[in-house]
């Protein structure tokens, strides 16, 4: 099972449009830093350089790919009358977020108060914060952007939060809204049943907060592999933020967001009572994690979304046999696994384990190489790759189209 | 074996001038952004600022560990009679190399051209860079940076791209400096021997370069667990190296550099005939993949530097028995193995591997935690983590001295 599972998810890689042919190109390319592309995307004289004279390692989006899977989450969620708050720590960018509110999304989500910061002072107006805010510095930034962005919520989950919150708000001046993180498993949120309960009717009664409903979100879910399996282990995790939730209706409490899930539970999570809305943030560039999650339809492949984001990388070394090294390491594509994956190539193993360089082991190539030569791959792991860099290629058949800023790249805070 | 180890390390970081004691702060600091702070460093009225008041995760460096890291650096290499030449893909940070050459290093090194752009417009002369430029661009700007800095000095592996170089340094009008890069396994380098001692006479013989010497640098010794081990293998590694430089010697060619080695070899290297200088990058922040190596008196702890890099975090989540959730995860720490170590703790057990929280695990903890407490972390290996932040605040004591702008980070091309 093993092999073949390996080899189909390689020629997924090698026909599904990513590009079968014409991956890699010889190297005797001009080449743009990305001081110049910036400069070029100022005066907008950019379009039609070839991605392939990029100085790498380049991060790349394809628009066709990004557009598509945008249409696609719109369309499958309206089937299943739910509607998405992409999570916007993906891809850290304010172009992309209002690209997905332009497709159809009601709002976008940050990790964190600095992504926050930077999309609200990008005109983004409908952000959802899903970490709480616990040090009186942070309370205070978010109090800020409340002060002039209405539509901005974030999230609580212990009740002395929520009364420095209060507090905090009180002090601006304002009417915070906020939604109750409930726990699934035990990173972060209040546990779900009496102390969430008992959490959201405190909120309730704080006169400077507004009760907006609940978060409650199953990291560990999205990545199991099998449909069937995940389906079920799912569900069944997110019964008590269900229960929690009605609890919460029935008490007469404000529950018009009920927001959860992600890219591996996209068309999971809508199939509980109540979810109206999913943080889905990968769907949009996919990576090889979750290429290998399977799908409903497909054991093997998760296929529904089609992978738009690659990172290029240069050949620097042929000398030793069976082994090629790149200019893309670990500071270039991150340690997750499984590690990147060469498109067009499907027996390359390429190790990214050493910060500078990338080195690829195989048995048969379906070309020669050389020194100069480009390589195209798709990601580990989306978002830690994005962060890595300052601005993403937006790339259409193979010529750049715009340069777009990773406007909150690095903001951890 | 492994218990009393492990016990032994965590040990050395609770005694070893970390810090045993409030490693842990309550959360009730005011708090200062990044922004705040580097508006503040911009008008000096920063000191006295608490380094627990930064917003977190926070990258903070221990100024007086530091400056005795190098310093010791200096005068155990005096002894050897080498000195230093640093790798800056370590620090990123044109104040650090300044900290460097004023203590004693002759230069310092890059692995990117995109990070010696930003070293020699800061000033700093003395530059080695140690993978080859292999594209068009790429030399274009070598030559950029060789026009205007007389000291910058390139690494090359390739008959045909010495005469790349070549080419283009003619056409820039001046003549350029070159290292012949000697591989040591099989990433980067021309094989040592024949094609090594080649392609030094071509360059030799082409007359707009100028050969400097020999670098050889061996990636997969500096980790080598147990000295005596990491001794033995790294000096037969190195033998063929050693060959082809004397063979170079003897056919009189320039060998004025012999460079090579890292943190983890640094007395050992200096060992081979003719080495002149160490490319040790790690030895100014230290990590946890450094410290469990192992030094030459002590079989467990690799002592011979004091951490003095370190991430603050905050706790946010405590609701769940023996575990707690904190706001530094993967985009804050990397996944390099080991974890991060949270220091005066001896049992945590923090797993990073997920992009926005930190989980620690734990049987015992040395006190109680509550939201909002802060925690001070080693890193699990510098370089990459470094490459995640914008700033390092410099710490005397616990107060910050200064806010260092990390120029050259995520220079990844």
């Amino acid at each position: 099972m093993a092999l073949p599972l390996h080899l189909s998810r390689r020629n997924f890689l090698v026909t599904s449009g990513t590009g079968a042919v014409a991956m890699c190109v010889s190297g005797n390319a001009g080449g743009y830093t990305g001081a110049e592309m910036r400069a070029f995307a100022a005066d907008d004289t950019l379009k039609g350089v070839s991605k392939w004279e990029l100085d790498t390692p380049a991060l790349c989006v394809d628009l066709d790919k990004l557009s598509g899977n945008i249409a696609t989450m719109r369309t499958r969620l309206a089937d299943m009358k739910v509607v998405s708050r992409p999570h916007a720590k993906t891809h850290k960018c304010p172009t992309i977020a209002k690209l997905q509110l332009a497709g159809g999304s009601i709002g976008i989500c940050t990790a964190k108060i600095s992504e926050a910061e930077v999309f609200s002072a990008a005109g983004i107006g409908p952000i959802l914060m899903t970490t709480s805010n616990v040090t009186p510095n942070k309370i205070r930034r978010a109090m800020q952007i409340r002060k002039t962005n209405r539509q901005f919520i974030q999230a609580v989950d212990y009740p002395q939060n929520a009364r420095d919150l209060n507090d905090a708000a009180h002090e601006a001046g304002i009417v915070a809204d906020v939604v109750i993180d409930v726990a699934i498993g035990t990173r972060s949120g209040v546990p779900a049943g009496d102390e969430a309960l008992a959490l959201a009717q405190l909120v309730d009664k704080l006169p400077n907060l507004k009760l907006r409903g609940v978060i409650s979100y199953d990291g560990g879910a999205q990545h199991i592999k099998g449909f069937k399996n995940r389906l079920e282990t799912t569900l069944n995790r997110f019964g008590p933020s269900v229960d929690t939730f009605e609890r919460m209706k029935r008490a007469g409490l404000n529950t018009e967001i009920f927001s959860g899930g992600g890219t591996g539970t996209y068309n999971i999570l809508p199939k509980a009572p109540g979810v109206t809305d999913l943080q889905v943030g990968s769907y949009i560039f996919m990576d090889c994690q979750y290429i290998e999650i399977g799908s409903e339809s497909n054991a093997d492949i998760f296929a529904d979304f089609t992978p738009s984001l690659t990172v290029v990388t240069t050949v620097l070394n042929t000398y030793f046999p069976k082994s090629i090294t790149t200019d893309a390491g670990a500071k270039a594509l991150t340690l997750n696994k499984p590690g990147p994956w060469v498109i067009g190539e499907k027996s390359f193993e390429y190790n990214a384990g050493s910060d500078e360089f990338g080195v690829i082991r195989y048995e048969t190539a379906g070309r020669s190489y050389k020194v100069g030569d480009k390589l195209e791959l798709i990601v580990p792991h989306c978002d830690p790759v994005v962060n890595e860099y300052d601005q993403v290629y937006a790339i259409r058949g193979d010529r750049v189209e715009a340069v777009w800023p990773i406007a909150a790249r690095g903001h951890s805070q």
